[in-house]
């Protein structure tokens, strides 16, 4: 069940801007052990919600890297969102109105430091494992940077601690999608709805890659030239799907923040911030990732001091972290380092 | 020097609309020799045009595998295009009036029929080599299974016999962000500009891949959140450059024809057609291409019967068949197969 948290206090931004205040949604599974050891804390990626359960298959249940028979898992949903934590559709005071495109410039940081408020207001003191898929992974190395002592390890699956050139410009492709359509700007939920839709088949592009297509989008035998084939279908139902679901202000907030990312800003670069991070860590890579290539995040797993590397064998690309749950599954139970 | 062809009769087409007439630009280099035995013909890729030493370099010039003082090359700009062959934006009779998103279906099919009326009124016969890179590479195999005899040998470079769901996919998307745009179908030439910079944002991700962004548009250390990203210049910039030299009716045309693509349809099947292919045939696939992967030309080498295959090692992804010419005219270099 969606939960909030409400903090009435301003929330200054990395950027520069400020949030008169804060809604975090979230949502738990399990229960907390009375020595309190037993939380494991999951970052979820862009459009995702709060509900582990409903988004990540087979990892909320009994015999899962979550069971809830054994954890107190949290998951909160990101600064910008749009399922219940404040971001651009939410109205703020004093105006009582959202704030659309003029919603200010947000951070990793800012996403992690909102992260360890709702922490410390449900009365989590050390969490027991960090997980972080995809751009989950940004917000759990940010995290576990800011306040070190409060993780037992580190899970970061098909991510990396750098937005890297490649990443940037899939995002700025996205941006350039949703910007052509000039209904963008207009200060209603809907706006830019085909931008939205073309952007996010842009992303379905990374998501899968090509085995991904050709495995699961490939037409019949002998299509007829002039007829619909399944590829095209599917990226429209897809750019569909995410428009009665999203919304494009939040979309184009949260690639902002995700392409500011670089755990070594203000830290002495990359590698030094990265030594920091002592506790031990699962690195995971998916061998047709082309969003966070295995050599990427190879290199990851180099840099932090006590990470052991996985790969999940899949042809299913980035997406192999949401299909591929039995090997996840047997990465990530106990006991892990 | 540009040169055109102007063949006055209707060119039906093979979805059933039919061209009153037809002009098919073209480019020449070297001279044919007294036996005529020395034409290389060259498909070109998607926006390119008929000039082959502007578009791709070092190819056309002493040593080169389209050596002008051995070789006489001939290029023609594709049906559909924006550089002087028939396409949409081309006033046509009896109106005199360019059709825009009106002008008829395409298929590759149609392309090679073109090619194979200019060949005719060039006096051209046997052709020694075909050579097609990239979507280029669809036109070679489609002319070379209408008219086996005609050519001496084959090269295949960073492509394949068919639209696979993953290049279909990838098209689609960026007919989406083009259409995201609400000014594509009013009857001018800069029609959706923003829609059409973002489609080409779209096909240079799939052009360079990760490892060609990661290493030639990666941002200099400890840069400012809320900082431009080289990367989004970049993105915007091979945008604006495409809509300064091409149209946006004509991308959806000539994408739309390439996704038809299948050589088996109508002829017992991709591994029947290319069987009929008995011509030696050079193969090469680049290493970090995405578009058509080093395990699809492998592919595609062993269903041809007398096939070699190459890998260009590269990072730069698919557009490494510009890039890596060096590799590229070593593999491609006489004496061929």
């Amino acid at each position: 069940m969606i939960q909030y948290f409400e903090y009435p206090h301003p929330f200054e931004l990395e950027q520069g801007g400020t949030l008169p205040c804060l809604t975090i949604a979230y949502h738990t599974y399990g229960r907390l052990s009375p020595e309190g050891d037993n939380v494991v804390w999951v970052c979820h990626a862009l459009t995702a919600n709060s509900d582990v359960a409903d988004w990540w298959p087979h990892t909320v249940e009994a015999g899962a890297f979550l069971d809830p028979d054994r954890y107190f898992t949290v998951c909160a949903n990101i600064l910008g969102s749009h399922y219940g934590t404040t971001g651009p559709l939410t109205p703020l005071p004093p105006e009582g109105r959202p704030l659309y495109s003029r919603f200010p410039a947000l951070t990793i940081g800012d996403m992690a430091r909102a992260h360890a408020l709702l922490a410390d207001h449900l009365g989590i003191g050390r969490i027991r494992r960090l997980v972080g898929s995809s751009v989950g992974g940004f917000q759990a190395l940010e995290w576990a940077v800011q306040q070190p002592a409060r993780f037992g390890s580190l899970a970061l699956i098909a991510t990396d601690a750098k937005a890297s050139a490649w990443t940037i410009a899939v995002d700025e492709t996205q941006r350039m999608a949703i910007m052509a359509d000039p209904t963008y700007g207009e200060e209603r939920p809907d706006a830019a709805s085909a931008g939205l839709a073309a952007a996010r088949a842009i992303g379905m592009l990374t998501y899968r890659g090509p085995w991904g297509y050709n495995r699961t989008q490939t037409d019949p035998e002998g299509l007829a030239p002039g007829a619909v084939h399944r590829a095209c279908t599917y990226q429209r139902h897809q750019g569909e799907k995410l428009c009665r679901r999203y919304n494009a202000y939040s979309y184009v907030a949260i690639l902002d923040a995700f392409d500011t990312y670089d755990i070594g800003r203000g830290r002495g670069g990359l590698e030094a911030a990265l030594a920091t991070l002592t506790m031990p860590a699962t690195v995971v890579a998916i061998t047709s990732d082309i969003i966070f290539t295995p050599a990427e995040m190879r290199l990851l797993a180099s840099r932090l001091p006590h990470a052991a590397y996985y790969e999940i064998d899949s042809d299913m690309g980035h997406d192999g972290f949401l299909v591929e749950h039995e090997q996840l599954n047997r990465i990530l139970r106990e006991p892990y380092e």
